[in-house]
C-alpha cells in the first residue's frame, strides 16, 4: 500500500503503534515515548512539581489561567462567528444533526484574530513546549459548544491512536491544552481523565473507514478501546473530573485515556481547544492506510508558534 | 370520557395538576399538598432537623443506611433473579433493547421473599409513614441494574407527573427510596435533583399514547419538562448530586425534578428502589383519560405495610 497514494508521505519509521487491525484481540502496550521531552530550547513555564505531575498523571489543570475579561472577549468573537451565515456552510463548522446549531469551529486560529492570538499566548503554547522540549505548532484548533440540555457524550479515547491511524503523527509528542469558556461543573458533562493511562496505548479494533471523520467528529465508533482495556486502565488508577470556573485550562497529554458524559443539565458546557504538535513529530501517511484527513482538522503544514501575549 | 372505561375509578376529585396537554404553552404552578402531612400516626423515624430539610429540599440522603453484609445478601438475591431464565420472560424484567441483559425487574416485593422483607422494613418505610402521615402500601417496588459502560441517561422528570396522568394518583403524597447496591460516583450517572422544585408542579405538552409505559421505561419522551421550566426551576436553587457508598439511600418527594445522566465508565449503577404511597392516595383513572398501567408498575391494591426488621 506504501507509496501507492502518491502523496510524498513514505514512513521511513517504523509503526511503533498498530491499530485498526482486524484481530478480535485487543492489545495494551507500554508507551514508546518520553511524556516530558527533553528540553532543547530552554523554556521553564512550568514548576518542577507540576512538570512531575504531568508526567505521571498525563493532564494539569489551572483554574482562572484566564480572566473573566478575557472569557468576555472570546464570547464576543464566538457569537460573530456563529451568527456568520456565510461560514457556516464551511467545512470547518460543524453543525448539530438535528437543530443545526454550530456544535464545533475548526481552525480558528485561521478564522479569528484574536483566537490567532490567544493561540501563541505564553501561558499555554510554553506549557507545550517545555513539555514537548520543542518548538511547536498548531495541529488542531476548534471551539466546542456543548449546549445544556442536549449534550452528547463523548466516549472514552486517546487523541493519539486517532491521529496516528488518521493523520500520521508517529510518536506521542503532542499536547492538548482545553480552555473552559463555562464553568465546569461535575454534572455538566466535563472532560473525564484516567490518570496515568496515557503510558499505555491501547489498540483498536477495526478498520478504518474512508472520510471517517465526517462520522467520528458527531460520534467516534471506530477507534474506541475496549471494555476490558479501560476496565483495567482504571483498576489501575482512577477517574478524575477536573471542575473549575470559565477561564480554567486543562493541559493533557496526547494519549491520555479521556471523554465526557453527556449533559441535561441547562448549563452548557463550552471550551477552545488547541494541540500543540512538535515540530519534529510532523504527520507521516496515515497508519491507518487511509488518505489523511483535511487540513482544517489535521494541519499538515509546520508553522513554528512564536511566543506572544494576549 | 369518564366512565366510558367502565373500570369503577370514577375521579370525584377535581385534577389538581393537569398535565399531557395540547396546549403550546407550559405551565409552572404551586404544589396544592403538603410535603410533610399531619402524623396521625405517631411515628418517629426522623428527627425534626430531617424533617425539615426533607420539607423545604424534598429529599433527604443517608450514608451507609444498610451495612456491607445486608448489601451482599441483596446482590445474592439479584444474581438468582437475573440468572433465572424463565422469569426474564415475564413482563416484571425489563431487558435491554440491544444486548437483552436485565435492566430492571419490577415488584420484587412480590417476587422475593428478601425484597418483601426489606419493603417494611422500619428504616425505610417509618420515614415514608411519618413524612405522609399515615399508613402507606407500595406502589411501585424494583431493582435497577445499570451497566457500566453503557449506562443510558434519564431525562428529567417527576414522578408524580406520570403517576398522576397514567396511574390517576390524586395528590402528591407518595415518597420513593433508592437503596445504592453500587458506590455513587459523581461520574458514574447518579441521581441529579434540583432542591426545592418539589413545591412546584410543571404540566407536560403532549398527549399521552396507549401503552406508554413500554417505551417510557427504556427512554421517556412524553411527560418531559420543557427546557425553559427546567431553567426556572434550577435558577431558584441549585443541582445536587447525592454521591455515597452501597447502602446509601435516598429518600425523595414523588415530584421533586430529578434525572440522572449517561454512564460510559466501567463502574455499574444499581439500586433497589420503592414507592410508597398513603393509604388514602390509592389510584383513581388516569387523568390522561388512558387505561391504567399494569399492576406491576403501578399497583391498583392497597395492603398497608406492617413495619418490620430485615
Amino acid at each position: 500500500m506504501a507509496g501507492g497514494l502518491g502523496l510524498g508521505l513514505e514512513n521511513t519509521l517504523e509503526d511503533l503503534y498498530p491499530t485498526r487491525q482486524s484481530r478480535s484481540d485487543f492489545v495494551i502496550t507500554e508507551r514508546k515515548d518520553p511524556v516530558v521531552w527533553d528540553n532543547e530550547i530552554g523554556v521553564s513555564a512550568l514548576s518542577d512539581e507540576d512538570l512531575k505531575f504531568f508526567e505521571d498523571n498525563g493532564y494539569l489543570f489551572y483554574k482562572s489561567l484566564f480572566s473573566d475579561q478575557e472569557i468576555k472577549q472570546f464570547y464576543k468573537e464566538i457569537e460573530k462567528m456563529t451568527s456568520d451565515q456565510e461560514a457556516k456552510k464551511t467545512p470547518q463548522y460543524i453543525l448539530e444533526r438535528n437543530s443545526g446549531e454550530v456544535r464545533s469551529i475548526f481552525e480558528i486560529h485561521k478564522k479569528n484574530e484574536l483566537f490567532k492570538r490567544l493561540a501563541c499566548d505564553k501561558r499555554i503554547v510554553n506549557v507545550a513546549r517545555q513539555i514537548l522540549g520543542s518548538d511547536v505548532y498548531i495541529q488542531q484548533s476548534r471551539i466546542n459548544l456543548k449546549p445544556g440540555f442536549e449534550g452528547k457524550e463523548f466516549y472514552w479515547h486517546s487523541d493519539f491512536e486517532t491521529w496516528h491511524a488518521e493523520d500520521g503523527l508517529p510518536r506521542m509528542r503532542t499536547v492538548s491544552c482545553s480552555i473552559n469558556l463555562t464553568e465546569n461543573y461535575p454534572f455538566n458533562g466535563p472532560i473525564m481523565v484516567i490518570p496515568g493511562s496515557h503510558k499505555y496505548f491501547v489498540s483498536c479494533i477495526g478498520e478504518t473507514p474512508e472520510d471517517h471523520y465526517k462520522e467520528s467528529l458527531v460520534k467516534q465508533e471506530i477507534g474506541t478501546p475496549d471494555h476490558e482495556s479501560l476496565t483495567k486502565l482504571v483498576e489501575k488508577s482512577r477517574i478524575e473530573v477536573p471542575t473549575g470556573p470559565p477561564g480554567s485550562a486543562l493541559f493533557f497529554d496526547c494519549n491520555i485515556m479521556h471523554g465526557s458524559g453527556g449533559n441535561i443539565t441547562p448549563f452548557p458546557r463550552s471550551n477552545v481547544f488547541f494541540v500543540f504538535n512538535s515540530i519534529y513529530n510532523g504527520p507521516k501517511k496515515p497508519y491507518s492506510g487511509k488518505k489523511p484527513r483535511p487540513e482544517y482538522i489535521a494541519a499538515r503544514t509546520i508553522e513554528s508558534i512564536k511566543p506572544c501575549s494576549l
